[in-house]
């Protein structure tokens, strides 16, 4: 099979990205500390036309150059704002009509495959929290939920930036491709 | 909705990794230059239990300090196989029955949402390429057919490790979740 070209992948500009319509789905990141983390973030949520990234806390800011290693220019696509508190974003959401959800593993969560947005797809915010630390508690403690990635092996976590991935892909099939 | 503790996930250790039934599924590094993206994908291919990784060409191998940054252990739990060409790894995994799928933009690839194992499952594997050029072309033309992930951003690819988490979730959610 032939690999095709970039050109012929029919990827849109900067400015065609900024005017087209986004996926209700904004990604909220608490304290994460990895600008590697953050930049993949960034470049995942371009892929899928995510609406909006908050950076909360520690989290570190575009432009800059560690962030631009991993986002490859997808800082400049997607709409992001900083919160010096996760919680602040949260209630911004949640006034705005978003149903938020911690990714995180805690008793009651939803697993990611049972994931169901039901008729009413809405609005939906994600919350991802720091490597070590996850989401704070006080954070999770005000969101509609958790969802959680069932896991096999001997690690106690995926990389957040892995978990945005799968997680920001549940959501894109439910919202934009099935 | 309290987080869970650590100790209250259940991991298993490493001897017990290895005795585990893992998912028939096999990962192919093509000249994969990063050593974030190795880390991260055997820190993936543990939560998921992956059969076995293969690192071909330029892929570096375990042990080092670079791959033990993002795999946080994981290189000890996966089992793996270096290949000096990821020809040699796509052969010897035909020969023993595996269907091999490259991760690629290519004409005529299955997009990862129609992906379907039908009633045999058997066994599969997925190779990903350098982060620059993708997956050789001589070894996509061996291969069982391309999966490709829709993007509808700015960018051309996704990341390598981002890419691995959400092609592995979509077959364990097949073969072990499902």
């Amino acid at each position: 099979m032939r690999k095709l070209k970039i050109t012929e992948m029919g990827r849109m500009s900067v400015d065609e990205f900024k005017e087209s319509e986004k996926m209700p789905l904004v990604v909220v990141l608490d304290d994460v500390r990895s600008m590697y983390n953050v930049g993949s973030v960034f470049r995942t949520s371009d892929a899928f036309r995510v609406a909006a990234i908050h950076l909360c806390g520690i989290t570190a800011q575009p432009p800059h150059a560690e962030i631009h290693k991993t986002a490859l220019g997808a800082e400049d696509s997607v709409e992001w704002e900083y919160f010096s508190s996760a919680k602040d974003s949260v209630r911004a959401l949640q006034e705005q009509g978003f149903k938020v959800f911690a990714v995180e593993q805690a008793e009651g969560s939803t697993m990611l495959q049972n994931l169901s947005l039901g008729n009413d797809k809405g609005k939906y915010a994600i919350v991802m929290g720091n490597e070590v630390k996850g989401v704070n508690q006080e954070v999770v403690d005000m969101c509609d939920g958790c969802i959680e990635i069932p896991q096999f092996g001997t690690k106690h976590s995926l990389n957040v930036s892995t978990t945005a991935g799968i997680v920001i892909w549940e959501f894109a099939k439910k919202m934009i491709i099935e």
